[in-house]
C-alpha cells in the first residue's frame, strides 16, 4: 500500500510477466487444435448478441447517429486490438451498458445546445474520449489498479443489480413502444393504424417471453434428464443464440398475413450504405467543437474513466478467479493503460468505446477450462485403456496416466516444471487406489469406470492463450458485414434478451440473495441452509442482514432516481464511488466489525490470517472439480463476486449458529490475500501453483493488492 | 368371485353399510362449524371451471345446443341428488370430457340425417340415456363393480393418457381457431378484419400461455420460500381460479382500444333468455324419433355405459384410497345404480349427464383431510398449551395431548371405539417421550415444539360428510345464474385451461413417467432412482420396460387415431375395453410374470401373501402423515392409481439391482387385497380401522374385490 505512488510500476511489473508467456500465449492456442472452435463460437455469441442489442437501444436514444454498427465495429477493433497486444488475454472486451447510458445522457445533454447539437454531438464525444484516455492513463501510471479493492463486495453488487435494474427498464419500454408509433417513422404507414399496431405488440409480447421463457430454460439445460450429455452441453451453451434463432424464424411465421413492418425489426443502416461514413470522420469535426464543450468535456470524462476503471478491473479480476488455477501472471495497470489508448482510437472515429465486461470474461476463462480439461481427459483416458489393455494392474494403470498428464503439462520459460500439480495428482492417485483396496489387482474397464475416475481426477485448468479472444473479436467484426442478416432480428427478441440478461445477472449477487431472504417466511429459511448458501446467513443475526440490505436498497433507489435526472443522471457513477467513504467509515459505526466482514469483506479492515483446516480446503477443490459435465464451474462464473458456497446439509434452524473459525474465513475469498496464501501452502492443488513459482506466497488478489 | 351372479348383493350391502352412518354424515359435516366452507370453495372451483370449460367445447361442437348452461345444470343437479342420496359422499360428481367427446360423436352422426337432424339430437341422447341406464341398472345389480379391477394400470393410465392429449389436442385447435373467423359468426364484423383477427390471436396466445404457466407455477405454491404459510397453502388451492380471474381482468386492459369483440368470451345464452327453456322440454320429442334409431341408440349407449362404469368406480375408488384411513364403507354397487337414475334424468331433461370424475373426487377427500387435520391440530395444539402452563412433565402434556384426541373421535354407532387409533397415538407418544430423554422432565414452549411434534403425531383422518359435497354441488348450480359474469371470459383463458389440465393429469401416471424415462439419458437414470419412484424401475430390465411402454404408446395411438374417425369414433372405449382379455390372455406371453406384475399389476394374477415387514409399512404410514403443509399429500393425489412412490437414498447405478420382497410386495397397493390386510394386521395406525370393525381383514379394494 504505501508503495502505491512509484508510478510506472505496475505498468512494468505487467508487461514483464506477460512478455515472458507471450510467444507461449499464440503457440498454445494453436496446438489446442480445431477444438478451440468451440469456445470461440460460445463466446462470439455471448459477445455479438448485447452488443446488438446495445446498438439498437443507442440508436434509438440518439436518433440513428449511433448504430449496431458503430458498437460491433468498436467491439471489434478493441478486441483484436486487446487480443495482439493487450495484457491478460482472457479478458474479453465490447461496448458495456454504462457505456450506453453514459452515451444517451451525453446525447441527450448535446441535442439541445444550438452550439453543439446532435451534428458535432460525435466530435463532443471525441473530446470527453481523449479527456478519458487521459484520465485513465494518470490512473494507470499510479498504480491505481491496487485500490480497486476499496470497492467491495457492497460497491460491486450494487453496480451489478444497478445495471440489472436499467436492463429491466429498457426491456419494459422497449415493449411499451411495440404499442406505440416509433418516432422515427411514417405514422401513416399500413402497419401503424390501430389494429396492426395492437397486433404488433402482442405478437412483440409473444417473442419477448418466449425468448425470455425458452433462453432461461435452456441455460438450465445441463442438469436436464433428457437428451444425451453432448445435446444438453450444446444447448446450455449455445440456447441462447439458439433461441434468437428460432424465435426470429418464428416472427416469420405469420408470412404474407401481416404487413411487412410487423414485427418490428432491427434498424440499422448497412455499413456501405451511402452516409455510413459520416460517423468514422468525425475527427474532421473536432476543432468545431466550441472550447467552453471541450474543457466540460471533463466532466463526463472523470465519470466514463471511473465507469471504465471500475468495470475493466473488476471484468479481469473475474477471469481470474481462484479457483481457474491460472498459471499465468494478470495484468491490471497495462490493460487500463491500453484502455485509455482504445478510448482515444474509438472517440477519433465516432464509436463508443469498449470496456471489459461481465459476464463475457468469466464466461470465456470457463468455456477454456473446459477446453483444458477434455484435452486432458481424452489423452489420459486413451492412456488408461491403452495400460489396460496390457492387463495392467491398478497403480500401473494411475501411473501411466501421470506420465501423460506430465506430458500435457507445457510448462512456462519463467517458472519450474509444475511439479506440485503432478504431486498432487500422484497423491490423489494413490490414496484412491489404496482407498479402492488392492493397488495390484489387474483392472479392466468393465470393473473400473476410467471417465469417471479421470473426471474426479483432474484439476481445473484453463487453456491460457490469445487466439480465441482474437478470432471471437473478428467474428464480431464479421458481423458488421452481416448486418443485412442481424436486420431480420426482430427489436422485441432484444427486449426479451435485455429482460434475460437482467435475470440472468442476479443470482450469486449477495444482495439479491439478502432481499430474497427478506421476502423468505421465517419458517423457510432453514431452507436456505440446506443448500449452497454465503457465510454471513449463518454467523450474522437476520436483523442485522435486514438493516444491511435495506440500506443497501435505499441507496440503490437513490441511484436509479438519479439516472432518471435529465442532465445530473450523468454523475450516477459518482454514487458508486461515494461507496468507498460510505463503507469505509460511516458503516462501521452502525454495523459490528465482524458482521461488517461477513457481509461485505473489506480487505483493509482484516484481522491477520486465521486458522485454516486442511479438509475446508480440500472440499473446496472439490467442489472446483468436473465432477458433472462443469454443471458445478457453470454456477461458478455465474456468482458475480467469486465466492464459492458451500452445500451444507445440516439442518440449523436458529440464523444466530455460532460459525466455526474455518467457516468464517471463506467468507471473504477473492478479496482477501489470506486465503489464498493458505491454499498455496496448505493445497496445492487448489492453488495449482508449486512453492517455486514467481507468484508464490501471493494469491491472484493479493498480487492486484500489492504490487503496483 | 363365484358370488359374482348374486344379484342385488353388493347394493345391499352398500346401502345396509351407508345408512348406519347416514346420520353422522349431517351431523359430523354441521360440527364441523364454518372452517369447512375451505373444502367447499375448493371443490367448486375445481368442479366449475372444467365443466365451464366442457359447455363451451360442447357449444363449438354442437352447434350451439348444448352450452355452458346445461353442463352446469347437470354437475349441480347430479351433485345434489348425490350428496343427499348416493352411497359415497366423497365422490364427486361432474359432466366429464368423455362425455363430451361421446355427445360431440353423437350430434356429428345425427346431424346429417335427414330424419334426426339436430332439432331431434337431444330426443335421441335421450334415448340413449335410457338405453344406458338400463345397462348401467344391470351392471350394479349384477355386482359387475367387483370386477373393476380387471381393469389394471394398464388400462386406467392409457385411458388417462388419452384424455390427456385429447384436452392438448382441444386447447392447439382451439387457439388456432383464435386466428380465424368463427363459424356462427358474420365474418363482416371489424373484428374479423385480418389485421384485428391476426390480433385477437396473438392476444389469445398471450392470454392462455399466460394462464397456463401462472397456473402451473401456483399448483407449486406449498413449495415456494416465499410468503406466509397460508398465503402459499392459498395460492396452492385457488391458484387456478385465481388466475383465471387475474388473467380475465388483463384480458379487460385493451380497453377501447380494441373493438369489442376481441379478446373472444364465452359465448352462452343466459338460462333466462328466450329460447333457452327448449332444452328442458326435450322429453316431449322424444316419440317423435324414428324407431330405428331408438333401437340404434343402444350402441352409443353400450359406450357409455361402459365409459360410466369405468371412470364412476375408478373416481369412487381413488376417493378413498388406503392412504386416508377412512372409517366409513364404500359403495361402488348402489352408486352405479344411482348414477343409472341419474342419466336418465339428464336425458329427458336433454342436459350431458354426469359421473364420478378425476381428480376433483380424491381432491375432495384431500381437502377433508386437511379439514380435519387442521381441526384435530388445533385442539391440541391448545390442549398441549394449556398443560404445559401447569409446568407439566413431557409425559403429563402427551397424556391430556391423548385425551383430547380421544374426545375428538366421534365413534360410529356400528364400530367399536377406534382403540386402535388412540393406542397407536399413546405408543408413539410414548416411544418419542422416552427417546428425546426425560419423560418426567418439565416442559415449556420453547423447549418443545408442539405445533411440529402435533404434526408429526397426527394420524391421517378425514371429515367424512355429506355437507361438502352438497354444498359445492348447489354452488355450481348458483353459475347458472352467474352466467353474465361467467360470460366475461375470454374463450383463449378456456383454451390455456385445457392445456393445463392436460399436463396436470400426467405426473404420477407411470406411462407417462415410462415414456420419459425412454428418452432420459442412461447417464442420468440413476436420478430417477434417487427421487420418489415405482418399483418397477428396480425391478424390471430396462429393455422390458422400453418394449412395454412402446407396446403401450402404439396402442395410445391407435386408440387416438379412432378418435378421428367421423363415426366409428364413437366405439374408442372398445379399445380400452379391449384392454382387459389384452392384458389377461396376451401379455403374458411376451413378458415374464414377475415382470407384469412389476409394471402392469393385477390382482388375479397375485401370488400368495408375501411377507412383510413392519419397517416398511411404518415408512409408508409417515409418508402419508401432514409433514410439511400438506406438500406430501397433495403429491399423493395427483397420482392416478395411487400407488406411494418411496423416496430411495441410496444411488443405485444399475436398473437391475435386485428387489427386496419387502419392496416389490408394495407395488400393487391399491389393487391387491393381500397389502391392505397386511397393513390392518401389522400397523392399525396405517390401516386407521380396529380389529372390531365390521370390515376387518378385509382392505377397501378387497372389499370391492369380493362382495357383490
Amino acid at each position: 500500500m504505501e508503495e502505491m505512488f512509484v508510478p510506472f510500476r505496475g505498468i512494468k511489473n505487467d508487461l514483464r510477466g506477460r512478455l515472458m508467456c507471450y510467444k507461449q500465449d499464440w503457440t498454445g492456442g494453436f496446438k489446442a487444435g480445431f477444438r478451440i472452435l468451440a469456445p470461440i463460437t460460445y463466446i462470439f455469441f455471448a459477445s455479438a448478441i448485447p452488443v446488438i442489442s446495445f446498438g439498437e437501444q443507442l440508436d434509438r436514444n440518439t436518433e440513428g447517429v449511433l448504430t449496431a454498427v458503430q458498437t460491433l465495429a468498436s467491439t471489434a477493433l478493441c478486441g483484436i486490438i486487446h487480443s495482439i497486444i493487450g495484457g491478460q488475454p482472457l479478458l474479453i472486451l465490447g461496448v458495456a451498458e454504462p457505456t450506453v447510458i453514459m452515451y444517451t445522457f451525453m446525447f441527450n445533454f448535446a441535442k439541445n445546445r444550438p452550439d453543439l447539437g446532435p451534428d458535432l454531438f460525435l466530435a463532443w464525444t471525441g473530446w470527453v474520449c481523449v479527456w478519458t484516455a487521459v484520465l485513465l492513463f494518470l490512473l494507470a501510471v499510479l498504480g491505481a489498479c491496487s485500490i480497486i479493492n476499496r470497492f467491495t463486495r457492497l460497491a460491486g453488487e450494487l453496480f451489478g443489480f444497478l445495471i440489472a435494474v436499467l436492463f429491466m427498464q429498457e426491456a419494459i419500454k422497449g415493449l411499451v413502444d411495440e404499442f406505440h408509433i416509433p418516432e422515427r417513422e411514417n405514422p401513416k404507414a399500413i402497419e401503424f393504424q390501430p389494429a396492426w399496431r395492437f397486433a404488433n405488440g402482442m405478437f412483440a409480447l409473444v417473442l419477448s417471453f418466449g425468448l425470455l421463457l425458452t433462453a432461461l430454460r435452456s441455460r438450465k439445460a445441463r442438469s436436464w434428464r433428457y437428451g444425451s450429455g453432448w445435446l444438453r452441453g450444446f444447448i446450455a451453451d449455445y440456447g441462447v443464440p439458439l433461441m434468437v434463432l428460432v424465435w426470429t424464424a418464428v416472427s416469420y411465421i405469420p408470412g404474407r398475413s401481416v404487413p411487412e413492418g410487423i414485427p418490428r425489426r432491427l434498424f440499422s443502416p448497412n455499413p456501405w450504405s451511402p452516409g455510413a461514413y459520416e460517423n468514422w470522420t468525425v475527427i474532421k469535426d473536432m476543432l468545431n467543437v466550441p472550447v467552453l464543450y471541450i474543457i466540460g468535456a471533463f466532466i463526463p470524462a472523470t465519470m466514463i474513466a471511473v465507469l471504465y476503471y471500475f468495470d475493466h478491473s473488476v471484468a479481469s479480476q473475474l477471469a481470474q478467479q481462484q479457483e481457474f488455477n491460472l498459471k499465468k501472471p494478470p495484468s491490471y495497470h497495462y490493460d487500463l493503460l491500453l484502455l485509455g489508448f482504445m478510448v482515444i482510437i474509438c472517440g477519433l472515429l465516432g464509436i463508443p468505446p469498449s470496456n471489459g465486461v461481465i459476464p463475457q470474461s468469466p464466461m470465456h476463462t470457463k468455456s477454456l477450462a473446459t477446453l483444458k480439461h477434455q484435452l486432458l481427459h481424452n489423452r489420459l483416458v486413451a492412456t488408461a485403456k491403452k495400460c489396460m489393455r496390457t492387463n495392467a494392474t491398478l497403480g500401473q494403470v494411475y501411473g501411466s496416466m501421470q506420465e501423460a498428464y506430465q506430458q500435457m503439462q507445457s510448462p512456462l520459460i519463467y517458472q519450474e516444471p509444475s511439479a506440485i500439480g503432478l504431486k498432487e495428482l500422484k497423491d490423489s492417485t494413490i490414496q484412491r487406489a489404496s482407498s479402492t483396496g488392492n493397488i495390484d489387482a489387474v483392472v479392466d474397464e468393465t470393473t473400473f469406470d476410467i471417465e469417471k475416475e479421470i473426471d474426479d481426477l483432474l484439476p481445473v485448468e484453463v487453456k491460457e492463450q490469445r487466439l480465441s479472444n482474437l478470432l471471437q473479436a473478428a467474428m464480431v467484426g464479421g458481423c458488421v458485414a452481416a448486418m443485412p442478416f442481424i436486420k431480420k432480428i426482430p427489436t422485441s427478441i432484444l427486449w426479451g434478451y435485455f429482460a434475460f440478461m437482467a435475470i440472468e445477472s442476479l443470482p450469486g449477487n449477495q444482495f439479491w440473495e439478502r432481499i430474497l431472504l427478506l421476502f423468505t417466511a421465517p419458517s423457510r429459511r432453514h431452507k436456505v441452509l440446506e443448500e449452497s448458501h454465503a457465510t454471513f446467513i449463518e454467523t450474522v443475526p437476520f436483523k442485522t442482514i435486514a438493516v444491511f440490505t435495506i440500506f443497501q436498497a435505499v441507496y440503490l433507489l437513490v441511484c436509479f432516481g438519479i439516472t432518471w435526472v435529465p442532465i445530473a443522471g450523468l454523475l450516477f457513477p459518482l454514487m458508486i464511488m461515494l461507496l468507498v467513504p460510505v463503507r469505509q467509515y460511516i458503516l462501521p459505526k452502525f454495523f459490528k466489525a465482524a458482521h461488517l466482514q461477513d457481509l461485505d469483506a473489506a480487505e483493509y479492515e482484516e484481522a491477520p490470517a486465521l486458522s485454516f483446516s486442511r479438509t475446508t480446503d480440500r472440499e473446496m477443490g472439490r467442489t472446483a472439480s468436473f465432477a458433472d459435465d462443469g454443471e458445478i464451474l457453470d454456477g461458478m462464473i455465474t456468482r458475480s463476486r467469486g465466492e464459492i458456497r458451500r452445500i451444507c446439509s445440516l439442518k440449523i434452524l436458529s440464523s444466530a449458529a455460532t460459525p466455526t473459525k474455518e467457516f468464517r474465513s471463506l467468507s471473504d475469498k477473492g478479496y482477501s490475500p489470506r486465503v489464498s496464501e493458505l491454499r498455496v501452502e496448505l493445497s496445492p492443488r487448489v492453488g495449482g501453483r508449486g512453492p517455486f513459482s514467481p507468484r508464490t506466497g501471493e494469491g491472484r488478489q493479493s498480487n492486484l493488492g500489492k504490487s503496483g
